[in-house]
């Protein structure tokens, strides 16, 4: 087989086989096939698409081009959550004690990340003593005992996603459909999920700007996922403003345990019953989304959630104290309001503005190397819709330096102030199941 | 100026500027953009073409990307002629000193090339003495004096051709109309060419098997010399059979010296005075092309033609004898008939099957090491149209091994003879000259 043949076949619209899938994706592992021969497959790709069939061959490729993450010693069905990523996404602090008190085996494997804030390990770190680093065995000793663990990523996971992913990036390739959805899917299957939830995002803080390319991808990656036999579902959710009110590590974390208590940001609070809701019902855990979304509310008015948070944070090292007085977390030396600029109603948030403000204070790392400040961050005291007077706070900002003049700029420069009050913003635009 | 932009623009169907296709052709000539980029932008622009303008831009940063031959120390316009390639293309040997007859200059860089026959370069070299390696100044003082001189390629024309050949050759980014045509244009401008008359080929035995194909790579190749400021026109002629009777070197330029005796094959004959009356049009030594075909008649008729041949071969040390007496050219021990396997009307020569059986027998370089034999070949007996009979030849083969059963068989699978006699072959399908 040539790899220039292949790139022929696709270029001219024809679907590739499996053979020539696996003969691509271990080539380029293996440095067998050269970046540039790799780069004209990426962009043929691009114009010509790829079958649910080709995607599927394409995504377990990947997967077999490294490392696997066996979860069988886990009793259940390990149901993992992935979002595509906007502002302020505490999403998966909330969920995984949430799901994990009304049963559900969270498994979970996360990372550090790039972005306006840190990931959910950097997150976690935030709360003193807890210990990011398990072996595989006390791992899943852990969730079959609590019911959830969470780890940094460790092992050589899908090399060939990873190298892939760089070339597109330098290539104009990263925008393709089966590529991210391939990309995206293949990091799951190869962490051990037997059933996936996804949470793609769309509107102006969102990969997927356009609601009709993010039901794209969502349909290209529960495709795959039904199509390599792990139960998959999508929910579209709106990031057309930050989720929640607060962007920033310690700052979510507190949110989070508002959250859990019940008394959490209303948007936060529901996106997480609707996320969580799907993950109890691949899990098995109820018989309909509604019975799953009733054990879920219980869970929380009970104090069972929050509880089940206490126990993760105790059994891998963490100061669950704080869960009762959060002031135990990181603080910043330095609060300022920024303040609304006229009177009227908030009609617009740019979420990417909004996480550059917190990355300009240093919640997020630009580089892989660089350190992130865990107590820094926004909260935002206005939502859209919200009413606003002339010189009324709409963000808090926790900073460690005093001169803060260039985040107020961007902040305020975010927010859109109008006298007439805006149409309701969605939350969720529907789930994708097939 | 990042790459990755101007992939990204040239993906969404975007025309480049000057500036960036001049920004891509300079880096990628100095290795400062990788291959990588180079081949996704090359299948970008495989899907998303380039408007006449870029197509301009693109071939004159080639011609920019190296050496280029100064010509202007010669009297007149100087006409170049470049043909896509086909089976038993002589018509340069012709070509060259027939419009020197009539006073057209003809400064010919000619390469030796890869394919089933030689170059221009190798069937000189069949002629005892015949020096291809001129100085720049003797080589226009000989046009001066002359109107005709022939040399090797030399200097370092048209790097970033070379290169992006090379990469489109493993990247299936060969079949583009921009690219073919910008690499065609850019090495012919790059000779120092005012004016250009192109022979574009379509057939079975032409890289543009269909006609529309062949019209649309015309038509890129005149607009591209028009906006570069060099009068160029093409014609379409037939490939799906060979063209003349000879392929192989030796025997090449013995059919050439017949044609310029006004007794050559009757297609290659009116090939030659087509592209001949073009190229006197074109360097102003006519007012028509009318005029111009009948000049040409007029110098095979007295003679004109055949002396200026003579000239030619003596001014660059060349046995002109040969001329008068063709038996000094190299010549095969062998002599065998290929004979026709049924009666009836020859229907079909396949031209590429053709040209394999006379590399088969060494007339053409397989590698770029490759030793040619210029006493072998074939001389076709029988071409499309003609009637035969069982048994009569169709071929003669002319080789140095004895054994030829493979090469025999070869041609009588590359003929088709039929009861019925074959509507007639075309043999030019047109003239574009904007």
């Amino acid at each position: 087989m040539r790899m220039v043949d292949v790139i022929a076949k696709k270029r001219d619209g024809q679907a590739l086989t499996k053979e020539e899938i696996d003969f691509v994706i271990a080539g380029y592992t293996n440095d067998e096939i050269p970046d540039y021969q790799m780069s004209a497959l990426a962009m043929a790709l691009y114009f010509q698409d790829m079958t649910t069939e080709e995607r599927v061959n394409l995504t377990m490729a990947m997967v077999e081009s490294g490392d696997q993450i066996n979860l069988s010693d886990i009793d259940g069905i390990k149901v993992d959550k992935h979002s595509t990523g906007g502002v302020g996404d505490t999403t998966t602090l909330i969920l995984a004690p949430l799901v994990a008190a009304v049963g559900v085996p969270v498994a979970k494997m996360s990372g550090r990340g790039l972005g306006h804030t840190g990931g959910t390990i950097d997150k976690l770190e935030s709360i003193e003593g807890f210990q990011v680093e398990l072996d595989g065995k006390t791992f899943n000793q852990l969730v079959n005992k609590n019911k959830i663990a969470v780890v940094g990523q460790s092992g050589n996971l899908t090399p060939a996603d990873k190298k892939l992913y760089s070339l597109r990036d330098v290539t104009a390739t990263v925008n393709s459909i089966p590529l991210i959805a391939s990309s995206i899917m293949s990091k799951k299957i190869a962490s051990g999920a037997d059933a996936i939830v996804l949470d793609v995002k769309t509107g102006s803080g969102a990969f997927m700007k356009e609601l009709d390319d993010a039901k794209a991808l969502a349909k290209a990656m529960v495709q795959i996922g039904n199509g390599a036999g792990r139960n998959t579902i999508a929910v579209i959710s709106d990031m057309n403003q930050p989720l929640g009110f607060a962007i920033g590590n310690a700052l979510e974390v507190k949110e989070a345990i508002d959250t859990l208590h019940g008394h959490g940001p209303a948007d936060l609070h529901e996106l997480c019953l609707t996320l969580g809701s799907q993950m109890v019902y691949l899990a098995n855990k109820a018989n309909s989304i509604e019975e799953a979304r009733s054990m879920l509310e219980d869970a929380i008015q009970s104090g069972k959630a929050i509880e089940k948070f206490k126990t993760f944070l105790s059994s891998q090292g963490g100061d669950a104290s704080v869960v009762d007085d959060p002031t135990k977390l990181p603080t910043a030396a330095y609060q300022m309001e920024v303040k609304a600029t006229a009177d009227g109603y908030i009609s617009d948030i740019i979420a990417d503005e909004i996480g550059i403000a917190a990355s300009m204070l240093g919640a997020g790392r630009i580089t892989k190397d660089s350190t992130i400040d865990l107590a820094v961050g926004l909260v935002l005291q206005k939502k859209v819709g919200d009413p606003v007077k002339e010189g009324e706070s709409i963000v808090t900002i926790h900073s460690n330096k005093a001169d803060v003049a260039e985040v107020i700029e961007k902040i305020q420069q975010a927010y859109t102030i109008t006298e007439q009050e805006p149409a309701e913003n969605r939350l969720v635009y529907g789930v994708i199941d097939q």
